[in-house]
C-alpha cells in the first residue's frame, strides 16, 4: 500500500480524483501545481489509515468551497487554508493531529495534501464522500451523526467566518451566500473529528483508491491495453468501485448547459459511432443519471464519469463539447453512500430526479 | 441623573429612542414589552457612565440586525441574544462586565436593557451612534478605530455565526446575506471593547438623553405646553441635540416608498396647512435630508424626525402616510458624528446624496 504522497505520485492522485469527481468537484490539475510546490518545499506527506489514528487525535478537514469556474481564476494558497483551519483550532481550543479531505473527487483531493505538507501533519487515507457531491451535507460524516459545525471559511484578505449549527443543510444554506460575497471561492474547514469519530464516520482508503486509479490510467508501459481498459480494470479490482462498466462509447451530439444559482445543470446526448444507440446523461455539477436508448443504466450515488476515448482522462461537465469522442464509465459507490440513511441525503430524490436508486450491477444484469 | 432603568421609566426610553431613530431603527415599542417582562422578572438595570468602567472591563454590545418590518412579526428573546453574546465571550475567552447599545435610535435601545437585566449586568450610558444609522460600520467606535469584529449573529433555532474581518464595511457586506438566510431578523454582538476603549470610542450619555427626551414628550402634567414644545425644549437643553428646530408643520401630500435590497428608500412631500410653503424629505430607512421650498434645512448626520402634531411621537418612515398632520423636527448630531473622519463614514456622500454636510444651526441662521 502507498504510504506517502510525493512528487512522483501526485499526478496519479490528480487523475484518479478527476475520475472520482464524476464530472464535478473542480479540476484537480490546478491543485496539483499547488501540491508540487508544497511537496518540494516541505517534503512528502505521510498517508495514515483511520485505524492508525489515536482515539483522541484531532482530525481537521482542509477544503475549498465555491464555483470551480472561479477557482481556475483565483488560485488558493496554503496560507488561506491555514486561516480557516486555525480559526477552528482557536475556537475549539485544540490543534490538528491529522488532515483529511472532505471530498476525494475533484480539486478537494489536492488542498489537503499541500496543507498537510505545510503543517508537517499526516493525511488520513479517506474522505467524506468517496466521490464528489455539490453540497456540504452530502457526506458520510453527516450520515454518521458527525456535525458539520463548527465550520469556518476564510478568504485571501484575512476575512474569516465561523458557523455554528446543528443542521448540515442549514450550514450549506448559510455558507453559500457568504461564499458569493467573499469572492465565490474560499478555503474551509468543517466536520472536526476525533480519531474515534473518523474511524466510524468517513469513507476509508479513498486517497489510495484515487492513487491506484490514476496510476492505472497513466501507465502507458503496457502497450497491449488501452487507458480505458486499464481504468475499468483498476476499478474492478477495488473494494468499492468493483461493479465497473464501460457503459457507452460514442460522439457527443447534443449538449445543453445552464449555469444558474451556482449550479451547472444540463443534459448531454451521445450517439454510437458505429451502429445504433443513443445515451443520455443528466448532470448538476456532477453526472447524476445515465440512460441508453431510454433505459436506466446508472444513477447517483453510483458514479458516472465521461472519459476521453484516447487518454482515459475524465472530462468535467463544464468541458463536455459537441463532437468529443468519449466513453461513459459507471461504477458502484462506496457502501457508506448506499445505506437507507445515506440515500436520504445523497440519493436521486435529493437532486430532484424521478428515479429511485438501483445499484448499477442490478441494472446491468438485466442487459 | 437617572441611574436605573425601571418599569417606571422604560416607556420614556422607548419614546426618546423613537425620536432619535430619525424615522428608522425599528419600532422600540415592541422591544419595550420585552423589557417590561425582563425588568419584572430580574429587577431594574443599573446605568453606568463610561467613566465608571474599570479599564479592563469587558463591554459587549447586545443588538438586533435585520428588517424592522420582519422584527414586528418575529419577536426577539433574551435567550437568542445570549447565544450571540455568549459565542463572542467563548471565542474571546472573557465574560461581559457591562452591556452597551450599538444604536440608541429605535429598537436597538431596548434589547440591551432586557439582556442586561437577565445577565444582572450594568448598562453603559452611551451607544455607538447617538441616533440610528442603517449599516454596521456607521458607528463612533469604527471612526475611533475600534474593530467591529469579531462579531456574532444568532437566530432562534440555535444557529450562530462569527465573523472576523479588519474592515467594518466588509463585516456589513458579509452579515447582510446571512441575515436574509437566517430569517431577516437576528440578534448580534459586535465591537467588543474594554472599559478604556469604551471611554474614547462610544457616544456618551445617550441612554439618559433618550430618557429625558421621552419624559418631556410624555409629561402631560404641564397643560400650558404642547408635546412638541416640550420635545424641542428637552432637545435644546441637551448637550448634543441643542441646535433643535421645529422645521416645518403641515400635512403629508405625497409619499413615494420603495422597498428593495433591504432598504426603504423614498421621498415625502409636506404642504403647509395654512399659508404657503412645501417641505421635501428624502429617506433611506432613516430621514437623510430635508428641504423647504427647495432650500436645504437639515442634512445627515444631523437628526431629522417627523412627529405627530398632537402627541409629539416619532413617525417611522414606513408609517408615513398621505394626510397625516405632522411636524418635522431637526437637531444637531452628537459631536463624534461630525468630525472629518466621521463624515467619511456617515456623511451625506455615504448615502449617495449630492449635498455636503452643513450644521443645522448654520443653515437656520440664514433664514
Amino acid at each position: 500500500m502507498t504510504t506517502e504522497i510525493t512528487l512522483d505520485n501526485i499526478e496519479d492522485l490528480a487523475i484518479g480524483s478527476a475520475f472520482l469527481g464524476t464530472g464535478g468537484g473542480g479540476d484537480p490539475y490546478l491543485g496539483m501545481l499547488l501540491c508540487r510546490e508544497a511537496l518540494t518545499k516541505y517534503g512528502p506527506v505521510k498517508l495514515v489509515s483511520v485505524d492508525d489514528l489515536a482515539d483522541a487525535d484531532n482530525v481537521f478537514v482542509a477544503a475549498a468551497i465555491g464555483a470551480p469556474t472561479v477557482m481556475i481564476e483565483k488560485l488558493f494558497s496554503v496560507e488561506d487554508q491555514h486561516y480557516a483551519v486555525n480559526l477552528l483550532e482557536q475556537y475549539l481550543g485544540r490543534s490538528a493531529n491529522a488532515i483529511i479531505s472532505a471530498e476525494i473527487g475533484g480539486c478537494n483531493s489536492m488542498m489537503p495534501v499541500a496543507y498537510a505538507a505545510m503543517r508537517g501533519l499526516p493525511l488520513v487515507d479517506g474522505d467524506g464522500m468517496g466521490r464528489a457531491f455539490p453540497e456540504l451535507q452530502m457526506t458520510a460524516m453527516a450520515v454518521n451523526g458527525i456535525s458539520v459545525a463548527p465550520m469556518t471559511l476564510a478568504d485571501e484578505h484575512g476575512n474569516s467566518l465561523l458557523i455554528q449549527t446543528k443542521d448540515a443543510k442549514k450550514a450549506e444554506r448559510l455558507a453559500r451566500p457568504v461564499v458569493a460575497e467573499m469572492g465565490a471561492s474560499l478555503c474551509m474547514s468543517c466536520y472536526p473529528m476525533t480519531g474515534t469519530e473518523a474511524r466510524t464516520g468517513v469513507v476509508r482508503d479513498t486517497i489510495s483508491a484515487a492513487l491506484s486509479i490514476g496510476k492505472a490510467v497513466r501507465n502507458s508501459g503496457d502497450n497491449a491495453s488501452s487507458a480505458i481498459e486499464r481504468l475499468v480494470g483498476a476499478l474492478q479490482g477495488h473494494n468499492y468501485y468493483r461493479d465497473a462498466y464501460r457503459l457507452f462509447d460514442g460522439k457527443i451530439t447534443e449538449i445543453e448547459r445552464n449555469t444558474s444559482k451556482g449550479w451547472v445543470t444540463g443534459r448531454c446526448m451521445i450517439s454510437a459511432l458505429f451502429g445504433q444507440g443513443e445515451a443520455e446523461l443528466i448532470f448538476r455539477n456532477e453526472n447524476l443519471v445515465m440512460y441508453v436508448d431510454g433505459q436506466l443504466r446508472c444513477v447517483v450515488p453510483d458514479l458516472i464519469t465521461v472519459v476521453d476515448q484516447e487518454t482515459g482522462h475524465a472530462i468535467p461537465t463544464e468541458r463536455l463539447a459537441y463532437g468529443q469522442r468519449v466513453a461513459v464509465i459507471g461504477c458502484s459507490a462506496p457502501p457508506p453512500l448506499k445505506t437507507e440513511a445515506a440515500l436520504k441525503v445523497m440519493g436521486p430524490q435529493e437532486f430532484g430526479l424521478g428515479e429511485t436508486y438501483v445499484p448499477i450491477r442490478q441494472l446491468m444484469e438485466k442487459h
